[in-house]
């Protein structure tokens, strides 16, 4: 088999690169895995840069498909739904269960650990060849060459490859290089958010959680948003999102005391279980969210883009990883049914997954939305009460958007379509009543029907 | 005065390039003006590169600001409308005239010839220093460095700048440089046409023109389009846009056979007039065409981008030039305006010119299907005769949308909006009878005037 002999260079080993690397290497093709960080089982995380991740359905399928899901999930925290913190409302919380059957959740899992685990995962195949501290500088399409430097010792050395996944995520320097080749379509869009990791810590040094463990909490505001998710260590990463620009922007807080005030203001009861919060909110780093598109996804049929580097969306609906770990068990698909024929598993792989790709970049911009009207509009309240009890009326038939991109497996671009229908006609129907019991539901699940 | 000790470096020695290189220059500015070809003015031009420029009423008056109007236009042939060739019309041409107002005319020039004669306008500033042969390779924003290769001797070296102005073009490496940095938007999005140039030369060697020579040619087809441009030598510079993909693309011409039978059936009066014309579409060299966006356009308060390095446009409003020419001058009232003081200079201008550009870049796409159908739509061609006539019988009232933007100095987004709205009226208008006795022009200029 053609695909046997083959070798495969992936650039960045983050879990997109890694996971793929461990399909690769099952199907006995010798992988050599390049990653600009240092190896993750021998250093600690940066503070600051520990974003949390929401594992769902598709991740998880992948993930099962490699046969480590079980391995990951034994560090992830199941969410049951969404726990809402406002100002001045009583109660000051709310929840919003994702819905009434008990295996839909969502697990949180910070990124360093998810990382750190998947490798350890890929390191049991002697055809995986890790190069840490490696950083990528460019390639040379021509000469087929990939050039590193390596950070521990300043060489800068070229490589040759013979087929590259680029897995380099959002900001990926292999795809910088691919800019210039004609018909090439690339657009980087930044949004008006950036975002701040802050720590909400565990109760005691034995652990215990400050707030609901098995919950994704939410601080909605119209302006900004704060989300928080649990660690097994009893301490919650939250993370705010500020506009760039303005009054609150990370940048407006010049000293530990304005931060104070900001966060007394905005988020009290976070607050009051963070002493470190404020100077968190100072000294942390500033991360940038854009929504970045390229056309093609492959190049000289030996170049292919996977994960963030063939389409960076915004955090928003959680499913960046996701999507990304559901390229890799399609590609894994492509590469069984057509072995060693590139060309084919690219085309394949590209033509199923580009649109699906731009369906979630297109709703992740929406559920930003979304998530920041959460608390202040009662029609969005009743409605998402309103699909839940449809789910658990009508079970198989009725899917809410949400569920549709969480907890099944349908294809983003028909979750897309078919939740932007539901969404118009539910949000019609709940801003005509006061309470749920107005409805007729069964009219409403024939008018679902026939949308 | 601090702007007279400033020192200005500019990237990319093009017509926009030099033309800003001698306001500048006027100002008492020192000068270093880059550029990656030789000295026009002692090599030849590159054969089937010679794209022809229609110079308008936006290119001209920035010309004449900086008192250079008279020297170019004497190497300019006026363009008084559209000479349209159909393939089984009779009669096989009909002319549409841009204007009743004689001085409504456009003006070919090589794009060769013009560069050469503005750089020979520059060179009498001293104050202007020329490198050729000069290749950026790229900046660094910390340092105020950019680098260059030689391309006579190889040699790299980096000089520091103090500002930069990058008029680089379309594919400029400055820009290139520039998308790392965090909050540029930046896309690049080609469209599905590519261009090569072709000959109708002249009828001998003494000149004379083989087709009308005051006109624009135009040989509009559903799926494809060939221009054609007066020279001075008595030959026609055409350009041929053909999709890059199917049946009719560039490549899909293997021979010369295949080639003259394509333009045997498409465009048999041209190539009745030009033996060279097959194999010239084989062998030129094929060009691309995309729109690019970049935001901001300054950077540092020390890099600003202007022409096509701030917003490639598509050719087919023949506005690109024009519109580069308009950025020098609207850049050089700044300049004038705010001396010295760079971070205003830039703000003004950007503040200005962005949404300006945005709707010429706009403008431009959609007048590349009204290229297209011209020949193939009677309604179309009833409106360009009514525009005509409404423009004669109320003078200075009513402006078409091609008025507007090629005979006027009205800013184009203003022209974008406003002829948006008349062509809506205007073509429902037409599509309602057969001939323009029909219609009553009052009604109709009263309509215009409260749309």
């Amino acid at each position: 088999m053609k695909a046997q002999q083959q070798r495969v260079t992936i650039g960045g080993g983050g879990p997109v690169g890694t996971l793929m690397a461990i399909f690769l290497a099952k199907k006995g093709i010798e992988v050599d895995l390049y990653e600009k960080r240092g190896d993750p089982r021998l250093e600690k995380q940066a503070e600051g840069r520990s974003i949390n991740l929401a594992l769902s359905l598709r991740g998880l399928s992948a993930l099962k498909e490699a046969g480590i899901e079980a391995q990951l999930l034994s560090y992830a925290i199941p969410m049951k739904g969404r726990l809402v913190h406002t100002i001045n409302d009583a109660p000051p919380t709310h929840f919003i269960p994702y819905s009434l059957n008990q295996n839909n959740v969502i697990y949180s899992i910070r990124r360093f650990e998810l990382n750190k685990l998947i490798l350890e995962q890929a390191a049991a195949y002697p055809n995986i060849n890790f190069h840490f501290n490696e950083e990528c500088l460019g390639i040379d399409l021509k000469a087929h060459t990939i050039q590193f430097k390596n950070k521990k010792n300043h060489r800068i050395h070229t490589e040759p490859f013979s087929i590259l996944f680029d897995s380099e995520g959002l900001w990926s320097p292999i795809r910088s290089s691919l800019l210039n080749i004609p018909y090439t379509n690339f657009s980087q869009q930044y949004i008006e958010f950036d975002y701040k990791e802050l720590t909400i810590p565990a109760l005691n040094l034995n652990g215990g959680y400050a707030i609901e463990k098995n919950a994704f909490h939410l601080w909605p505001r119209t302006t900004h948003l704060m989300i928080a998710l649990p660690n097994p260590d009893g301490s919650f990463t939250c993370t705010l999102f500020l506009p760039h620009k303005g009054n609150h922007s990370f940048d407006s807080f010049k000293n530990v005391a304005a931060a104070s005030d900001f966060l007394q203001r905005e988020f009290p009861d976070a607050l009051a279980l963070s002493k470190q919060m404020p100077e968190q909110l100072v000294k942390h780093p500033t991360g940038r969210l854009a929504t970045v598109t390229i056309t093609p996804w492959s190049f000289g049929e030996r170049i292919l883009l996977i994960g963030d580097a063939a389409h960076g969306i915004v955090p928003f609906y959680g499913q960046g990883l996701n999507c990304g770990f559901e390229d890799c068990s399609f590609l894994n698909h492509c590469i069984s049914q057509y072995p060693g024929d590139w060309k084919q598993i690219f085309a394949t792989y590209e033509n199923e997954r580009r649109k699906n790709t731009e369906a979630i970049a297109q709703l992740s911009m929406d559920n930003f939305l979304e998530l920041r009207k959460t608390a202040a509009d009662p029609i969005f309240k009743l409605k998402r009460e309103l699909e839940t009890l449809l789910e658990q009326k009508y079970p198989g038939e009725f899917l809410s958007k949400y569920s549709m991109v969480t907890f099944s497996q349908i294809p983003y671009e028909e979750a897309l379509k078919k939740g932007r229908r539901q969404d118009r006609l539910l949000m019609d129907a709940c801003s005509k009543v006061q309470s749920l019991s107005e409805l007729n539901l069964d009219k409403i699940a024939q008018s679902l029907r026939s949308t």
